[in-house]
């Protein structure tokens, strides 16, 4: 079976966004009771919140609370978003829900109305579509919620409801908010807030296959799938990717998978994972040591112990060697999510660690994925803390956003950076060398394209020596970073030089300074 | 002020419908797991029971369990409803809601998925409208249920959630499910299920209003209101006419208010109620002594003690002094309802005293309104046992269906019965006598008419003498029931005797059989 993948997804810098956090609308907040109306859409922007309760927008996070970020304000930062290279969106789920993470599904088929509901949705899809920017929804089909209409007709009418073969009902009653008796129903996690479906029932599967139709056939450009390694169900990712790709062959496909997913990423169900392997190898060799334990203990990826470049680099040919080239380009990249501390806060505030970390992911096949904030340093311990709302402007740290931007456009400009073959040429002490490179060889639209790239995690520059022959390019111009680059003849043999400054990484194009 | 009410339903005759109760498609009972496309409209007319547990239809009604009716089936059946002469369907709620009824609303901009969702309910619609059939839905605003998502968000996220201010919060933590701890939450009859709106909460106000819009301009024709009594935010009710008028002036409005109704048919409110009273008193006469006590003494109206002639007349002259006249002419009027027992168990059985009542509704000012099986003759006792399937055919009562025939067709025949002036013309014993009377002098397209209606409730004949002149009028042709119409010569003055067979009525028009 030859593997297929969407190519935008293999081209794509994507931003994730969680959305109570991210932006409030202005237009709102100014003008708190008045109705709002788009001038061009002349669809009315108000909201219902005259006399709703947030949290402070500026406080620290808390499970329960809602800051009450929207869509529209979304929508009022796309200038930013685009400004910094961004051509995809991943949103933490916007569907209705009684959590603020809104991972609690209330119902499927409507955008909660705190964000904007449908309508907001619609305009904001087709603003980001204008600007080329892709949209990729987060599916939560394992579970939903004690609120869920379905499992809500359970709870109130229990061995009457028609519905009681939708969910896992262990026995009678049921109890879905005291701790005191057994809740009597299959939930996630053990919690009682989260009833799994039953997916071996075929209207529970019909219903969930439906319900992604409707959203790619809305216009979403993928959707991210939660927990989806608990739905056991034979046949039921595949019959999902069928029905999805069925609308749109271009429909990324991209589950919340942590470790090994050869199970998942055979070509016939996901286009890739998030790649929190990669996330652990990169994070253990950028931030070693610094690495704050109790900040990764509790998940289940591996930021630590400290790697080595030779382990690092063992690390990612293993996990190159994991699934087809095709899922490698397009599986998601990243460094942090809603689901761990942020880097910033990982590595006890040491920026390099950052800087490196992201050099790292900016250059590896797949697609990037940057969690909102990351890109100006905010910080952020595991979650609620990690759902820190957007900061102001004032509080951006200037050189990481330069540092994102940057990379960010390199990998726009270079296509070997994205589908270049990976090459490891240097992993000693804590030097790590590879190249980029696309070959006449390769059959597509791009030139020859060879990239160097190196990374010393280190407290002191490192050097390190290749014969020309041997790395069959000739590397000196330097697209980011610094390094000293020497050129010396041994006899016939042309050898290069290359000296890493401390705690810092570069690339290196063919062609002089 | 002129009060001023939609001229359709002066004309309109109501058919009941509780959508659990009335029909399943057939289409899809006898294609269970087919997808069934409807010829005409191209719609998927798919439900996701294929392992859904429904009770049996034919089994007694229980308090919780689901029947499986749905609004394809009332489509299949609009040619039966049309055959009665009904022009107008009251739904009991169609709302998603995790009860039979639906009076627990848990989304009010979705129509149940059990009962075909907003696509069914479009297509119903419209099949009904091209019929000239108008629709109106039951709204539920005092209260909504305990999965309806912002209460549930409040459930969630106790203090935390922005919610907190749509409800009536007493204190915290909320105990919806257990009857040990204090619910903490206002909720309508003590029921933790149905927690109250705060509706002096400007944002409450305007999202029941929105869903009122929605609905009129969705094309519904009226809105029933449930418990209206119950919202007492000044000027909450007039603001709800005033902006579903400014879509629909047309647009009906009826609320569920049992007894004395002027503070809401003042005209700024209400077209008028469910005549309660009217039921009472017409029931009080029709069936008398034989009133099963206990199939009414639980409800707020008055079908006992029973009336003679003279106290029925007495009850009927208040309840035609206490509205304005073109209220009046609006009323819903009717004999039983969802929440009352069916007449025919109320009688004990007797067939007359159905026909008796169903004499004086479809012959009073105001719309009369046919609970679904009540025209077959339907037994049924207090709720949920008045709540039973609509019955196959075999078991119709052919006499009671057709006596709801011919007064219907009479009364879309005759104008004077539905906007004639209403004249006690004889109130003695058990027999009663009236008229309905359209003059020259009334401002309308018909022409002047006179009917006399007599309704013996005795079990012996009885027989009334009118001097003509004082009558005004000289019926004789016997357009209904049975009555040997005698004239006698007094000297000069000319006498008409009416001798109404026991147990019977008639409708006399001018002329001579």
């Amino acid at each position: 079976m030859q593997v297929q993948t969407p190519d935008w997804v293999k081209h794509a810098v994507f931003y994730q966004i969680f959305p109570d956090r991210f932006a409030k609308s202005k237009q709102i907040s100014d003008a708190k009771s008045k109705q709002i109306y788009d001038a061009k859409s002349k669809q009315p922007r108000k909201r219902l919140f005259q006399s709703a309760s947030w949290e402070d927008w500026e406080a620290m996070p808390t499970l329960q609370g809602y800051k009450g970020g929207d869509l529209w304000g979304i929508m009022e930062q796309l200038d930013y978003i685009e400004s910094l290279g961004i051509n995809a969106i991943y949103f933490t789920p916007i569907f209705q829900s009684a959590s603020n993470h809104r991972y609690h599904t209330h119902d499927y088929y409507q955008v909660d109305p705190m964000l904007g509901g449908n309508a907001a949705f619609k305009e904001l899809l087709d603003a980001a579509h204008s600007r080329n920017i892709k949209v990729v929804l987060d599916g939560v089909f394992n579970h939903s919620s004690r609120g869920f209409f379905f499992f809500h007709d359970v709870l109130e009418n229990g061995p009457y409801s028609p519905w009681v073969n939708w969910f896992k009902i262990e026995g009678w009653p049921l109890a879905p908010y005291t701790g005191d008796a057994p809740a009597n129903y299959g939930s996630w996690g053990e919690n009682r807030a989260l009833p799994e479906f039953n997916h071996d029932n075929p209207d529970v599967r019909e219903y969930i296959m439906e319900i992604a139709e409707y959203w790619i056939e809305f216009g979403i450009d993928g959707w991210r799938l939660d927990v989806p390694f608990e739905i056991k169900t034979p046949g039921f990712w595949q019959e999902f990717r069928d029905r999805v790709k069925a609308i749109n062959p271009e429909a990324y496909i991209v589950g919340e998978v942590w470790g090994d997913s050869r199970e998942w990423l055979d070509g016939t169900q996901f286009d890739g994972v998030m790649n929190y392997i990669f996330a652990g190898a990169a994070i253990a060799f950028a931030a070693g040591d610094r690495v704050v334990l109790e900040q990764v203990q509790s998940r289940d990826y591996q930021p630590y112990p400290p790697l080595f470049a030779a382990e690092y680099a063992a690390k990612i040919q293993d996990l190159l060697a994991l699934y087809p080239w095709e899922i490698q380009l397009t599986q998601l990249n990243l460094l942090a999510s809603h689901d761990t501390a942020r880097l910033m806060t990982i590595a006890g505030g040491d920026k390099d660690s950052v800087k490196l970390a992201t050099l790292l992911m900016m250059t590896f096949p797949g697609a990037p994925s940057v969690y909102y904030g990351d890109e100006v340093g905010l910080f952020g311990g595991i979650d609620p803390d990690s759902r820190r709302v957007f900061p102001l402007e004032s509080a951006w740290d200037r050189e990481i956003l330069d540092t994102h931007k940057k990379l960010i456009a390199l990998r726009h400009q270079y296509p070997c950076l994205r589908i270049g073959e990976y090459k490891t040429l240097y992993a000693q002490g804590e030097l790590y060398i590879f190249a980029r490179i696309l070959n006449n060889q390769s059959e597509n639209e791009f030139e020859n394209e060879k990239l160097l790239i190196a990374v010393n995690a280190g407290t002191a520059s490192a050097k390190a020596t290749f014969g020309v022959a041997e790395l069959d390019f000739q590397p000196g111009k330097l697209l980011y970073g610094d390094a000293e680059v020497e050129w010396n003849e041994e006899g016939e043999i042309q050898n290069l030089s290359l000296n890493v400054p401390p705690r810092s990484g570069c690339i290196l194009a063919v062609g002089n300074k």
